[in-house]
């Protein structure tokens, strides 16, 4: 059993057939419903590779993802590869650790496997056009912008949210709770990162609600991870200056920051409030569960894919799509009385 | 600049240049340097897929996910990843749930992609030579065996801990600790499954140390992710029975058994101690840091990587690993007075 023979069968073309196994738009329902009758009766086993129609060509996309340990990242990548699959491509993955570049490694990737299409899930913010020169093909930014960059907005395309704004409404949602003695953690805080964005977004908050900013109450990581996050709470306490609340720039570095303050004595939200930016299924069963931004990852995803497709297959330009974080109430932060 | 040119520069051929590039065993160190050397003066962007040097055969490598929640397979992709990328193949990743047919959706898979290799992370344990011929290429049970089934070892490669019996040292641990009533969390205890083998290494610890099996203590969740977990322990906290230990299947629905408990107003360990299995990073900063039989993923990982390839490379028939979990105590166990 064979396309053809499916083809045949239902009375339509080779093409047809494929459009329907690929869910393209352009096929009646009539016929869809009919081919599909007739791939489920043969127990055909359908090839939705584009490389058999059109042999001469590629149809992989390369997923390029920078910082291992970031389950926000792992919950992405399965909607992405799905999207991609049912789209008939094929996803190729490779993952950075942080420090790597990944600019370098796309162009790399997208050499070996003749890539169509790259998506990059988190990466800097200060691209350059003569460094995306080496990408000779459509990118999506996945999880972050251009904010610290000279790129045009035509030249390329962004899925994120507004990484200031979403740090300025979790700061703010702390001073309106009463707290005046934020804390705040992130990787670095001059780095051209998505840390760099929410920490002005956190600078912005203080200032617009006539708190100081202090350095005492700054801690830079110098990572992204766990141990990052348990390090620099440890860091901050060690310190000895007084605080009532934590900003904390993801999840996985809010648990561990919590761990830290258990350790050091100090209960969450009694002694100390967190609010983090993530929003990952976890943190709803943590002791205490978290307060935190939840991202809209599915959408992230979804439109990452459906954008960059859109940039490969119509020769479209840019889109900059800024999904809105929403709050997610937890049990980890305090209103002051 | 092209592999060519670093061939000719360096005086070698280009399939050595290849073999450089991508970490085979058989050059020479000194060839290697050199050739290394070249590649890095001449700012060389090295092009390691197989495609380039046997263009009519794939170098694709299938890996096929099942259960989409587990975090313990998240971290394993990344090792996978990794050392396919590094041994010079392209990996191919499929996502399934849970109820989805793992082999179909490796045939399927293995058609569209022309597949040299296939790797299932996670998947039924009784498989029949009849479905298996359905595989066309070699493949690795990744993280299970096929305990139930009827496939000769020699058919087909795995890489699993001894699902049995780190169950049942868990369970001893919590015996030796002095528990008498221990409760028990699986996905389905007959399914033929990873549960069912937790299921009886359970059984045959309570068995060996004289304590009777109670069916009350038993709770079959329907399911392997943190909701399933949570709903498990709430359910038994409902059935009214006493206990004061819990062995958990997986760490994941050990962190969300952990939260049922607190709900319901237990502490942990003081009025139930929780054992589980995995060892994820993120329970080390749990509260409490959860007591758990480490799987060693990188190993696993590897492993099924080099099993594999050597399956498609020298024909090599079946192997069949088991590394050993280890403890790791965290706070979640008391022993009793």
């Amino acid at each position: 059993m064979t396309i053809k023979d499916i083809a045949r069968q239902c009375g339509v073309g080779v093409s047809t057939v494929s459009r329907v196994l690929n869910n393209r738009p352009d096929v009646s329902e009539e016929v869809r419903q009919k081919v599909l009758a007739a791939v489920e009766a043969n127990g055909y086993i359908p090839n939705n590779s584009a490389r058999d129609l059109v042999k001469s060509r590629s149809d992989a996309i390369g997923v390029v993802v920078r910082g291992t340990g970031n389950l926000f990242f792992s919950a992405m990548i399965k909607t992405i590869s799905r999207e991609i699959d049912r789209r008939g491509y094929t996803m190729v993955l490779r993952y950075l650790s942080s420090s790597e570049d990944e600019v370098k490694a796309g162009a790399i990737l997208e050499r070996e496997k003749k890539l169509r299409g790259l998506l990059f899930l988190g990466g800097r913010f200060n691209y350059m056009p003569e460094e995306m020169s080496l990408i000779g093909v459509p990118y999506v930014c996945c999880s972050y912008t251009n904010s610290f960059g000279t790129l045009k907005e035509k030249d390329f395309s962004s899925v994120s949210i507004d990484d200031f704004k979403t740090a300025y409404d979790a700061v703010t949602l702390l001073i309106n709770a009463g707290h005046k003695r934020i804390a705040s953690f992130f990787d670095l805080c001059d780095d051209h990162s998505i840390s760099e964005l929410r920490y002005e977004g956190y600078c912005a908050a203080l200032k617009d609600h006539g708190l100081p900013l202090e350095e005492a109450l700054v801690v830079q990581t110098g990572g992204f991870e766990m141990e990052d996050g348990y390090r620099g709470m440890k860091e901050l306490l060690q310190r000895g200056t007084s605080f009532t609340a934590a900003f904390v720039e993801s999840d996985m570095m809010a648990i561990a920051a919590m761990k830290a303050l258990r350790d050091g004595g100090k209960r969450v939200p009694e002694d100390c409030s967190v609010i983090a930016i993530d929003g990952l299924a976890l943190t709803e069963y943590t002791s205490p569960t978290l307060t935190t931004m939840v991202q809209p990852c599915d959408e992230i995803a979804e439109e990452s894919v459906r954008i960059l497709l859109d940039m490969m297959e119509n020769g479209t330009g840019g889109v900059h799509l800024r999904p809105q974080a929403h709050l997610r109430n937890g049990e980890s932060v305090r209103v002051l009385p």
